[in-house]
């Protein structure tokens, strides 16, 4: 993921894009890819979804990703290392049932 | 993130939780959780929403990268090679400057 | 807005479209409809988004009301009735500041 | 509608809430409540949310019409109207099938 991240500022820097990409200006974005990724299950199913466009789906979980890992990198943060504390945070706030 | 998936899957699974989590229930919680970490800047600055709250911003990061390493394990698809996937075809719909 | 409302479940009607326009798909939209309008002010400040398409503003900020009086109608409530129990709720949760 | 929005200003203005309230400001404030209006049907059917808070959902959409009218104001705009004249501009991009 450390070079995935390099390779998005890279890109964004070499266009000359980076100058307001804030954390509330990403966060901003990471929620409108969102929905575009949402848009696609708009009066659909999951399965009629993935069947009319799963490449479009795919992209979309994808441009997600790169602003959570542009906004990752602003907050000075590891995501991978996040998602697995918040995992713990988690198995505090519910317990797994006894005998599993 | 091969590990951290299968961890989230786990947590899930014993708790029972898996039933109903298709794509589409996915990409829902995606967005509301896209929208919480946005919550955070709703009528403040970056800074301003930073300085109050930074863990709590981290966590909804986290809980979007969660979900959506979910939704790419339904999807059947690996999220950082679809994230350079989609990095290629940004780079063609938007061609760099010459000379940088 | 009852007329209003009427135009709108006869537009839909007509098309055949009504079929799964649940609280569930409804509210769906109507967050959608929410994101493209958010979606004019990514990466500008209000002030450049207006001037740059102020009518697609608009026509977005209508999407979501249209959204929001079909589920007022599958939720059977009156909208404009909603909003001022929720002002007086409000008002009870905020009190104004005395001298006022 | 105009009395309501009128009552929705005061408000705000006499908590001293109005400072930062633009457009875009507002824009990110109507996808906010839309997402909340979301959350009640996350993991759950139409059915199931309704049963479960029916109040919550009709509070949430609620808060979402209220934004939607701060941000009409701004914008300097009739809502109603911006919504009939969008149905008039979908009946052109979706012409009604013969025979109706």
């Amino acid at each position: 993921m450390k070079q995935l991240t390099e390779d998005i500022l890279k890109f964004r820097d070499v266009r000359g894009w980076g100058n307001n990409h804030d954390a509330r200006n990403l966060a901003i974005s990471v929620s409108l890819e969102a929905s575009e990724l949402l848009e696609h299950f708009q009066w659909r199913s999951a399965e009629e979804a993935i069947a009319k466009d799963k490449e479009g789906i795919v992209d979309e979980a994808a441009d997600v990703f790169i602003y959570l890992l542009q906004l990752s990198h602003v907050l000075g943060i590891d995501l991978e290392e996040a998602a697995r504390q918040k995992m713990l945070k988690n198995a505090q706030k519910y317990p797994a049932p006894l005998n599993t």
